[in-house]
């Protein structure tokens, strides 16, 4: 089998460029420019229930992460979703409830959001597919992009991580935790939010030099925002849940591994101007979020994470266990 | 199993409709305003390879088509697309000359009517998908709805009908022709065409008061217009193919039922402004197309071809036996 990323690498390679494409190859969404300083700002983003969707996902929990997904990408860059479309393949065996749901679910996604279902595409397929294209408008000076982190920036995160990991190893078994704590990792994974708020409020400070999602993992995210800017980090915090921390210590396992290599989980990892942290952390407070700085870029191109005396090299990949059985999807954004 | 009409009847009970939408409920696109006349206009329509690609169709073929399909309901609508986004579900056993081949399709399908393809997102599948989303931007008093037709309008089409059925058929075996028509027919199905330049010139006019694509075939986009203008058509000329005449004689099979049930043919169906016809022929025909008329609108709410003295009703449906082995897609445009 082909991997995706190089899947990815032979599509682009035979894409046509479009001279001045206001968001470069390679980011979180796509753009074209309808004015001077106006874009209107494409995702797609593709949901398959049997990569995609671990065991005691609803199809109603499925439907609106498909959509979350997609804005959560809209939220790292700073754009307000407006529409969403999104092509469906449902298989034979779908009860009306599912159908229903499924509905429900789309729609309450995007609702949650702002934006609208407008339309779509059902055909037959033989595993449920719900494949979902967001689109909004935006002002292009206003877009974070992946590609601005400069030595010196700041390194910060919206949340915790981790949650999403361990969340997945219990709801596929073989793990366990306290009831205390079983429901929120849980929920991390089943009822997925965006970071919409956050985004828009930090897009308008002008203090974020680069922006991404965490949909593949704090490691991950570290590792394209680093090649896209062309700079490394170094990271003094570890942004781990408090409920991660206990499940590790139940199970005996990394937690430090648990909170870099996760995957489906939709906080934001952005860098900033020195000179603007204080505003950004008041911008993500007003909207009832809360900015945690977790480290610096360096110049030096890898990222280590040094807590104490121990430095720990991050390595660029996602959570392996779960890849096994679950399909992170990749973009080939041009 | 649920039809594919219901589960979209379904689906759309439970979305909530944005106030003001621009282009109702059930078109063939979407859209949203972003200033009194200005639209960004959106479709997405998704190509599995088990239910929509036949035999004889290769990768290449198949991703060409699958943004054709799309660009097909933006040429019924007027509207010029500029970005395409992808998403991809790939099955494991996709060699990297197929992958290839698939980017190469998406490039040609795209760059053949000035679109880009400008981004998307992999991941893998059981069944080869192709998931396309279509962008752009269009004046909201050009857009030419499904909804505008009138009783005394006229009825016309871009070109003939039936030779996909008749392609079909071929590729799937069981039936004959000569060679000398066998690859105009092949062809319609493996390499279509959408009557992009027309459908732009078209609603420059102001001549068109309904259009619709005939990707379900003649008969399903009469009764689409016909239910949302809430009107009748008599027919008076069959648009059939010379080549389909052949092949239906050649293989004692109905050549008015190939005419009117085809599908996965990409002509447009258009009503006309009795006193505008020929203002829309010349523009047609300075596009390098040619426009011919069919017949008239009906008050009466039926469908029927009158040809000499034989009247036959013309029925809601599309191709019946390709049903059974290849899935017509349906939309649930908001």
């Amino acid at each position: 089998m082909i991997g995706e990323r190089r899947a990815i690498e032979i599509i682009r390679g035979r894409l046509s460029k479009m001279k001045d494409a206001p968001i470069p190859f390679g980011d979180d969404v796509s753009a074209f420019s309808i004015s001077k300083n106006e874009l209107v700002v494409l995702k797609t983003d593709m949901l398959v229930r049997e990569t995609d969707v671990p065991p005691g996902m609803s199809c109603y929990q499925a439907a609106r992460k498909a959509i979350v997904m997609n804005v959560s990408d809209f939220a790292a860059k700073g754009v307000k979703p407006t529409a969403a479309l999104v092509a469906l393949g449902l298989p034979r065996e779908l009860t009306i409830k599912e159908v229903e749901d499924i509905g429900a679910g789309l729609n309450d996604g995007a609702r949650e959001y702002g934006a609208y279902v407008l339309g779509g595409d059902t055909g037959e397929a033989r595993d449920l597919i719900i494949s979902v294209s967001l689109s909004g408008t935006a002002k292009k000076d206003r877009v974070m992009l992946r590609s601005g982190a400069k030595p010196g920036d700041l390194v910060a995160v919206t949340g915790t991580f981790g949650k999403t990991v361990a969340g997945l190893e219990l709801l596929c078994g073989g793990f366990k935790s306290p009831l205390s704590i079983r429901e929120v990792l849980v929920d991390s994974v089943l009822t997925p939010h965006a970071r919409l708020k956050e985004g828009l409020a930090l897009s308008q400070t002008g203090a974020v030099t680069a922006a991404i999602d965490s949909s593949d993992g704090l490691a991950w995210s570290l590792h394209e925002i680093a090649s896209a800017s062309n700079v490394g980090f170094l990271l003094d915090e570890l942004p781990i849940a408090k409920e991660v921390q206990k499940f590790a210590e139940i199970n005996a396992v990394d937690p430090v591994g648990l909170t870099l290599y996760g995957g489906e989980e939709y906080e934001l990892v952005l860098t900033l101007k020195p000179t603007h942290v204080e505003q950004a952390e008041r911008a993500v407070e007003k909207v009832g979020g809360k900015l945690s700085v977790i480290g610096r870029v360096a110049a030096q191109k890898k990222a280590v994470l040094k807590t104490g005396d121990i430095r720990r090299v991050i390595e660029p990949r996602g959570y392996e266990h779960f890849k096994e059985i679950q399909n992170v999807g990749h973009d080939f954004s041009n």
